[in-house]
């Protein structure tokens, strides 16, 4: 439903259109999906967005692809599901095989888990951990 | 404080010290830290968690270095400082740099901020994400 | 689907049409919401909630629409879908303009971006913020 | 403790200096609060989170109190104590009153507990939420 | 530090004192915590709390102790530390067993493993969980 | 959509078969939902999964019941619409009455209410629950 509906690319100001160009160059692909159409709403936020992203993914001391696998794994433990579902398929496009995708489930679902058993018994950090 | 205090290995059963033993094997270190001390005073449990991370956080498709920052990337999106602390040590012992710390964090942090724009927006999962 | 289904007004006992009468007064509506129609079917939390939340609500040292905001940060905060799509409408109904919700979507954003990187810096609380 | 510890500003390169300047100035402060400090070790991500922050928290549509505000809002709502403590004496200086901080805390107690109810009682949107 | 203080007994006003007096004498101890000692600067909170608190958490379809349980279950998913710490000494006051403990951990580690699991691999609720 | 699909029982190895049956004999039921259809795409994960889970909700110092409650109050604090969909159902089968649902969506609510208040009040720990 999105609360103000989706910016298609015809119906979009020559401003947003420069950024889903942008988008699509820099992703290689030839279409838009609807988290950036939904922003284009608020040209700031999208601008500010997409430069934010297109930096932060950009590969570095981390690889794109290693970069796309932590965004699933905060997507998961937030259950964004929007989230889940678009950054799967990015990471799958950048290379994670299903071998991968299953060991980054099982990493995720194990720290959610052994998160809630520190703070449970309220586990005081070792002395080694704080440099 | 933690809710049961914390068992040392001169204090250790049998049983827990094997596990202990195991940790330090696995891990080589000389030390077992608090989480471990915390879970010996329920034996089913520490076997039980260690046996799972071994086995989920052993080198397969994804290598130990990945596995321990994506522990990381959930460990900070849930706010357990604990936890935290103990994979941050961890993922740099496995080798993580600063720089590769810096750029983890950028993306947990950029995470976080687009699941809520997704969610605030109420945005549909595109089609193409559907498979 | 709800899990004990929903209570229509024709169907509510008195006790219970007494409390959707108070909140459409209130609300200056003409229909029920389906938060109310579900918590219906446990009258002590329904009478409890709406009380709360009427007494909360209320204009105070915060403007409604101020606090209908706050509580759309909260949802979006904690990917609450049913409470997005209500709250949202809700302040729109006490004036929340378009620009205003985009920038209310920034700053939630924002905070859960900084939020992480404050518990993944390990940052320590300054003196000065202690009081 | 800060995983990398804090750059004071005698310490900081002229880059880093410019931001902790542009930081004092834009909040007629004369100091660098620990966050900012931790940020410093990667300049990049420190220069881009003022400039977001900057741009994000200046009036607009929302003025900047109610902005601040909101930014506690979601840092209780994640139990980040860092930015509690920060944004809760940042909206003060803003013009918050103790009568405000209180309302602002029932609302954000108040939508952590219906965000639950209405998730716990699978509660569907109403048509009259989808537009 | 709390971020108003903390009001003792001997400086609270009647209105608050008869509060202060019914939680003792509901919880039969002799000193009030730290929570209600925060939110006393807030009477109207501090009533509607407390009388929530005690119409809840009375004996009814959940003996008290069940209840207690799972205030620390949410609260460990939460990681809020305070309310870790109260609940869990509340449980033990009510009968909780260091071996009933060890289990309610258990299953909220599991909970929140399996929780992200769901999340992750996108499944659908089968159509026998709809009724 | 579930990311791989859905193995039914007729298309499952014996491996997954035997967990299966595993599964419906311990639950008393003739058919698998499909969490575990899902799951079975990574057969150690699906072993592990269910032989923790079967460890873990067995009869102990709590009851199934007990046990399956908790198990629905972490998953309504993390807004798992699955496992909310599925833990409800499977509590009911074991005994879980409307009343007892009632009160336990009572007391998850005043749970994520209170661990707001406390954290946002900024709340230390009382001496008396440091043991």
């Amino acid at each position: 439903m999105s609360t103000f509906g989706l910016i298609e690319y015809k119906d979009a100001s020559a401003e947003v259109r420069a950024i889903y160009d942008d988008i699509m160059a820099t992703r290689k692909t030839d279409w838009i999906n609807n988290f950036w159409k939904a922003l284009a709403h608020d040209p700031p936020t999208l601008k500010r967005t997409w430069k934010d992203i297109k930096q932060i993914m950009a590969p570095g001391a981390l690889d794109p692809l290693t970069k796309e696998m932590i965004y699933v794994a905060v997507s998961v433990t937030n259950q964004c599901n929007y989230c889940i579902a678009s950054h799967t398929v990015s990471a799958q496009k950048k290379g994670m095989t299903d071998a991968m995708f299953k060991e980054l489930m099982s990493v995720v679902g194990m720290a959610n888990e052994t998160n809630r058993l520190s703070a449970g018994y309220q586990i005081e950090i070792d002395e080694q951990f704080k440099k």
